[in-house]
């Protein structure tokens, strides 16, 4: 069933280009088809065929989208077994993770089938036309959202479902109404293939025009760079490491027409514990975060990586659990070989750092091979952060960063001195929560998601989910890539005056036939636009 | 009381930057006083604080906001004899425009007011917690619109009031919670300094922090770009040339911290008459075009600079009227002599141009002196158009080209070639509308606002309106600078999981104090969140 080649057309494409194959990373061992990358003309087809796609998916009726999502959703879930097992083989991520990924996968193309069927989410605004207003009359005005156009979409190595092939990204540019093309990650060709495969048998039995979904396989970063440089693009969402997001978003800036790029760049994600709480639940605390950092062996966007702890002796504590939890624990299989490498740098920089002390380690892996990776923990002092912000750089693995704090005042400092996050997290009591007003605001400005009391990874995709914040975890805070605001990345708002009513899209229709929340004259309202009352005769 | 010093803090500071003055375009004068351009510490001590004034500002309460903007309006409206005064010494605009504009400016103000007060704007959102739910629990959570930081704002040369110093980008900003630094235009300083000493009057008569907003003199460029990559800086405002607004997206792109930048930089605003409608109607589409190309001496974002007409009797007859027009035409003054140099090169180019036909030209100012400028009009063939994009450069002032088509198909050739637009016109009949959707359909993909039988200039301030579109019309096709949707440029979603109610914006409290329209658990509603239900006893 694997053909190793990317998907343009409908079809499978055989590149030109060099060859790969997936990882097993818990053994090394090759994994069956190899992939050949993609040619320039192969990505010159594919975009050409998007360009052709769009006038007709954009203009497909919400209606039959939804049941286009749908369809994938349905044919996510007939091959679910073949997708869990190739995904475990590519990634080392265990069944049950990849099971749940699936079903969120699944979960997020029906969410948005229901939103977009719903359809007010279209922002439609009618202003109803003035013709006596002095000293100017006001013509008839209305705007509603329109797709952007062709989206180019990054698979992310860690989410090889959920934020891949057909992750959030996809499916929300498709609900908007664009075309999209994949750029798989390499990390997992089988994975992306099955998936692809899927997606384009819905395109073929939805009876959408081909080029509503492509493929593209590469070994390197050629056919994304040029991906994102091509005139079709109208915008672009990435998962990944901000290297490989900023250097996409230089490209992005630099095209004579410069497009909205989406990226999610990682997050170190800081957690404040404050006294009351410590003393209270220290114990439960250490079990909570320890769960969160080791989840999926660390290589999640939203990892706690940093703890900030007060002094004392409740603190000690909580330490001496964590390091008990984590000395206890044994090493896993991370994603990639290079992914491990890269954690085994971070480690070795940390571990070498004597502003910083090791507290505990997992036991590593018993056998020769495979790319794993312990749990680990350590600690440094609020002053030494102060110091050098650097040392709360990202290492993407199951590790995280006590932060002892002094005071108050060195807490404000610590929180005011973090660069942009996804995420921040405040375990306190109610009184303390109450009067750490402050704290939290200095949050806000730092992060997309404030959590009281909660550990940050497990994103619900949910309608007031916000997975963004400021740069570097995004390049863009205005949006989020899970939730269904995330649709709002890839649409954009196009005004009609003085339009006949045949002409105006659905939903800007007087009788608002799809019987969508609009703002009317100011009102929401689901109502039609009132007839015109007849002037009296006089 | 001009005292040709920026406003930094509330009060006037002295630069040490080289000074300029105001100069009158009909005679060439200088106008008193003497500006001195900020210096490199002004704007370190204006943006800094300018971030002092946003943990204030942003958390001050919409009603006292909108009490500020509505304060701001009155004082505009105070000194309006004043205002208008200079600003048609500065500008050579007629009185009867500026005071249509300053009504317009303080309309803006009022309409943010309105916007705030009402509250709905900030999409708050709920999703309840699911304490229950399988296989995990959902936890509580809710996402709002919050402030993004000091957002810097550049003024326009062509609109001295309406898009400057208290124009749209200021009030909407200002609006949503956001500290302001100006950047003036150095050709109305003394309109500029007018409308900033009112703002900050109203700044400080509201008890605000004095860095809520500032005003910066700059003879040159360097304030700007300074200003742009000021990392206090979290979004720029801007209304002004190509050229100017992408150097300022490759400063805002090249930060270390890049930000969102929203560039209004122009455009033709094509405008498409189809046959029937011209046989029915030539006569009053010529009165229209005229009327709207030559408005404001065609200085103008949305002035329509490509007409595109059938071949035949009935184009040349309306091409007949458009010649009486022009040639019964005299000059006008033009904004400033820069603009008039650059007006009259575009036009030098253009006459000799042997692609493109001068059919008419107004009379030429009789005196000596001033920056003058006489309608025009040209004409050249769809198919010279085709080969040569570039003919269709902006020419900014009171001239249009006439674009000769020969049948629907080329007609639809010329629609696609067309790059990023404000606004896009069709003329026709009913019948030609509804029978050229695939037009309207091309158009929508190029433009911001289409337009049927109507014309681009007269930029609606209102719910539905939208003045935006692809690049190069502006640099982010999903913002709007005009109406009430404008608010949104200076926004960022930011979540809050498992809050105490407490520690919740107002927007997002279960009791819904202010009294808004929000989503709960996927339905809009101003509804207050029940109080949960206690599950029964069994």
């Amino acid at each position: 069933m694997l053909q190793g080649q990317s998907i343009i057309n409908g079809q499978p494409k055989q590149g030109s280009g060099s060859t790969f194959t997936g990882i097993n990373p818990a053994t090394g061992d090759r994994l069956e088809p190899a992939y050949s990358s993609a040619s320039r003309e192969d990505l010159e087809r594919a975009a050409s065929l998007a360009e052709e796609a769009f006038p007709v998916y954009s203009r497909t009726p919400a209606r039959q989208r939804a049941h286009f999502l749908r369809h994938v959703a349905d044919g996510l879930e007939a091959i679910a077994a073949q997708v869990v097992e190739r995904a475990g083989q590519e990634s080392g991520l265990p069944e049950a993770r990849l099971k749940g990924e699936l079903a969120r996968t699944v979960n997020q193309f029906r969410v948005f089938a229901q939103v977009i069927e719903e359809g007010s989410w279209v922002n439609a605004r009618i202003d109803l036309a003035q013709p006596e207003r002095k000293p100017l009359p006001r013509a008839d005005i209305r705007s509603v959202l329109r797709p952007l156009g062709p989206v180019a979409v990054f698979g992310a190595s860690n989410f090889p479902l959920a934020f891949s092939v057909a992750g959030g990204d996809t499916a929300s540019a498709l609900a908007a109404g664009n075309p999209v093309l994949v750029k798989a990650h390499p990390a997992h060709p089988g994975t992306s293939e099955l998936v692809g495969q899927a997606v384009s048998r819905s395109v073929r039995a939805c009876g959408l025009p081909a080029g509503t979904f492509a493929l593209l396989f590469d070994a390197g970063t050629e056919v994304g760079s040029l991906l994102v440089a091509h005139p079709a693009i109208q915008a672009v969402g990435f998962t990944g490491s901000l290297a490989g997001g900023r250097a996409l978003m230089r490209i992005a800036a630099a095209r004579p027409e410069p497009i909205p790029c989406f990226m999610e760049m990682g997050s170190t994600n800081p957690l404040f514990v404050l006294p009351e709480a410590l003393k209270a639940r220290g114990a439960e605390i250490a079990n909570g975060l320890f769960n969160s950092f080791t989840l999926g062996v660390g290589q999640m966007c939203t990892k706690p990586g940093l703890v900030y702890l007060p002094c004392g002796e409740h603190a000690e504590m909580l330490v001496a659990e964590l390091r008990l939890l984590v000395e206890q624990a044994g090493a896993s299989v991370m994603l990639t070989d290079a992914i491990c490498r890269n954690h085994n740098t971070g480690m070795i920089l940390r571990q070498s750092d004597e502003r910083v002390e090791m507290l505990a380690q997992g036991a590593p892996h018993a056998g020769s091979g495979g790319a794993y990776a312990a749990p680990a923990l350590f600690q440094t002092s609020g002053g030494n952060l102060l110091a050098d912000p650097d040392l709360a750089r990202e290492i993407f693995g199951p590790s995280t960063l006590i932060v002892r704090y002094k005071d108050t005042q060195e807490l404000m400092a610590l929180a005011e001195s973090l660069e942009g996050q996804l995420t921040a997290s405040v375990h306190g009591t109610d009184a303390e929560i109450t009067a750490h007003a402050g704290l939290l605001a200095a949050l806000e400005r730092k992060a997309g998601r404030l959590i009281v009391n909660g550990y940050p990874t497990g994103v619900e995709v949910s309608n007031a989910m916000i997975h963004g914040g400021p740069f570097p975890a995004t390049s863009d805070s205005r949006a989020t890539s899970v939730g269904t605001l995330a649709i709002y990345r890839f649409a954009r708002p196009v005004c009609y005056q003085n339009f006949l009513q045949v002409a105006l899209p659905d939903e800007l229709k007087d009788e608002n036939p799809l019987g969508i929340w609009r703002m009317i004259d100011g009102q929401f309202t689901r109502d039609a636009v009132a007839a015109p009352v007849a002037a009296p005769v006089s």
